[in-house]
């Protein structure tokens, strides 16, 4: 068979078409997360995967560096979590793979405690701190997503290689949006051909 | 700043020259193996990157679906690990994020265990079976490299879902690439600007 040689993925087209209205400076970290738990209803309403969101923030200016949510479904990649998405989207818009060069302060806020993938891929962008709303077995149980095995001390970890963690901010309205996506009849998509309705 | 909106990693020059030589087909592990070993070693010779490599090949017929080399440095993603390149080109050649659909029997064969993020994008693309050379701490010690924490259980969780692992097909072949790579003067790039030759 002839050899893929590229791959690329891109926000899908309900967020293009609203990225000039997104707020170029957030301030506080409710602010980010309002957005980020907005982007999350906004991406599976629009059908687009899961209730997944995340934006790379400037610490130091409250700049939106980048926004990124789940587009497994339309890029056709399956690391596409929001997470490696907003990442990406950073690193494309700063021009380099690491976001903790040049003493930059760049924060990513996830709307929930990444799968095991995304930590890793956190772990290796150079990201200063990690904010989330909440970190406990909602996610999977409201979802029906599986997060897969992470280590019990995996935030200490983070704080070992100089990444601070936050958890707790606007978590309440993190979870309401697992809720309304777990009841409705959204695919959760597992690998290996078992997706089914959560 | 203005927002991006969309990344893609390529293959390096080196291996983009060499494509119309890889061997269609690898009807054996050890020659799967010998392959990633291979392009693993000419990926840090040729200044690309770490030492790193991983094919996907179908089981059914041996035929190579997808080759990728680490390309972090030249693709400026830190997402772009051996096994997200190799997993990412088998769903553009195959028009399918999930590798498990249509009862695919497709295989990753990599150069070590994969790092904490690899292993998530590994667990989470539909692949039905892991071949690894070793899973020992001989990659750390030998080439510098953080591959992040992983459960002690990290195998039979992926049995658990369905992903077959296979570790030690080639391992000293394995160990002497990274011991070279770990003697030369080759930068390791861990994240922060914490770059140092290792």
């Amino acid at each position: 068979m002839t050899l893929a040689t590229t791959y690329d993925a891109a926000l899908p087209e309900w967020l293009l078409a609203r990225l000039d209205r997104l707020p170029a400076v957030l301030p506080t970290r409710e602010e980010r997360m309002d957005l980020v738990n907005d982007l999350a209803d906004r991406n599976w309403r629009a059908g687009n995967g899961g209730p997944f969101a995340a934006i790379v923030v400037d610490t130091a200016t409250g700049a939106l560096v980048s926004a990124g949510v789940n587009v497994v479904l339309s890029s056709g990649l399956s690391s596409a979590h929001a997470e490696v998405t907003a990442l990406s989207l950073a690193q494309r818009a700063l021009g380099r793979w690491d976001l903790g060069a040049e003493d930059a302060e760049l924060e990513l806020v996830v709307n929930w405690r990444p799968c095991v993938m995304c930590y890793g891929a956190t772990m290796w962008s150079g990201i200063r701190s990690l904010v989330i709303a909440g970190a406990g077995p909602e996610l999977e149980e409201l979802s029906g997503f599986d997060e897969g095995p992470m280590v019990a001390d995996w935030a200490a970890q983070f704080e070992e290689r100089g990444i601070r963690v936050t958890i707790g901010v606007r978590e309440e309205e993190a979870i309401a949006v697992f809720r309304e996506y777990g009841d409705s009849d959204a695919l959760v998509y597992n690998a290996r051909g078992s997706a089914g309705g959560a």
